[in-house]
């Protein structure tokens, strides 16, 4: 039998939040392989193997993934939200370059609702208007950079959906970027953290961007700068669809 | 019988990517309320009237789904893809706000993929990297502020994923973001023309900027501008993890 690679996402979190497409690809699978809290959303049943990892060895499970499908198993690789923001997607491609031979193996990619899709949704609709998202963590980027994106994006007046924005690892990131923001004039912003967006955990905090404090935000967070046109209405955030 | 308002998007047009969360309130509302062609993608039954609308009056719809609401039905405001992203949320925030009366009215946000994550599964992995998300229509706002955003964008080395590229009343805004992006520095950047995501009349291009044609985007195309570091592995385009 042919053996076939997927990557899906699974969502924020909630089940209900899983396309049936990703259902039906985990439903014929017979690998799991991925970041273990990921796998663990994956219900065991005879016949699935699963493949979980610890974090930051993208690369070696996306090799994995790609031995076993050549393997002739069904594989699926899981991310949540979306496989290609932020996620498996990127390692797949990555080790899919280095291994010429795997190149004919068929491969789907299946789209998932990501992290600041839920994060807005729950707040109202922070990113109807122009937005960017950028990924806080600098294990895979040079700090600056990052300094040098926020700077630009809060020019561009960019709603900026943030992953990753802080971990134990890297707590200083996270008040750096709030004081860039503030720098570049975005005091005033509406911030949303959206923590365990769409969990029983769920929790939904809205401050101005100068009375935001680092500690607001977790790796579980998804933090949302709005632009600087987005208003309140009851509990509501939203961006105006009309910018003069 | 309280009547509640739920804003609710069908993903990019596969009935396979709408969540079970969306499907689940479609089977229970009792308007369903939306531009024709989305109002469309909801069978008929008996119990359930449909409100289809033309575009450009997305105000009216909103506030016709809030007094349907008010009036004690159970509304599902349709958008494609999210409905957060360049759709129906903002508009029904913004009648809300000029209807106190409706503020108690319990009111939901369903997030769906939107256009810009599935043109991205089917292409590869482009938006791996730090993103950005631009309408490309200046029904609502100004043309040079779209061109301060695409020359920002470039800046910042965004991938740009671009809606409503392209429409028979706007045929040169899509020529000068090419040129735009061509004098910033972009012309080696690789485009992927991503026409009818997920449907039976799907049709993914990829060129390099300096190659792409005003012409080879229509509205039904989600154009995304990859990254510089962007590659191509086969069929595949992907945007590396590692930035140095």
């Amino acid at each position: 039998m042919t053996g076939t690679l997927t990557i899906a996402g699974l969502g924020p979190g909630d089940e209900a939040l899983i396309t049936p497409e990703v259902s039906a690809a985990l439903a014929i699978a017979t690998d799991i392989v991925g970041y273990v809290p990921y796998v663990t959303r994956v219900p065991p049943r005879e016949g699935l193997t699963l493949h979980p990892s610890d974090n930051r060895v993208e690369l070696q499970r996306a090799r994995e993934a790609l031995w076993l499908a050549a393997e002739g198993r069904q594989v699926v690789v899981v991310s949540s939200g979306d496989p290609g923001v932020f996620a498996m997607a990127s390692a797949v491609f990555e080790a899919l370059e280095d291994a010429p031979q795997w190149h004919d193996l068929p491969i789907r990619v299946l789209p998932g609702v990501t992290a600041m899709l839920a994060a807005a949704a729950s707040a109202g609709a922070p990113l109807g208007h122009d937005f960017c998202a950028i990924n806080l963590s600098d294990n895979l980027k040079p700090w600056p950079l990052i300094e040098h994106r926020l700077r630009l994006a809060a020019e561009a007046d960019f709603a900026i959906a943030m992953y990753n924005p802080r971990s134990a690892s890297r707590a200083d990131g996270f008040a750096r970027t709030l004081e860039i923001l503030k720098e570049a004039g975005c005091g005033e912003r509406i911030v949303i953290f959206a923590r365990a967006v769409s969990t029983p955990e769920q929790r939904i905090e809205t401050v101005e961007l100068r009375d935001a404090r680092p500690e607001m935000a977790d790796m579980r967070t998804l933090v949302i700068v709005c632009n600087s046109t987005t208003r309140q209405v009851g509990r509501w955030v939203y961006a105006p669809r009309q910018v003069r």
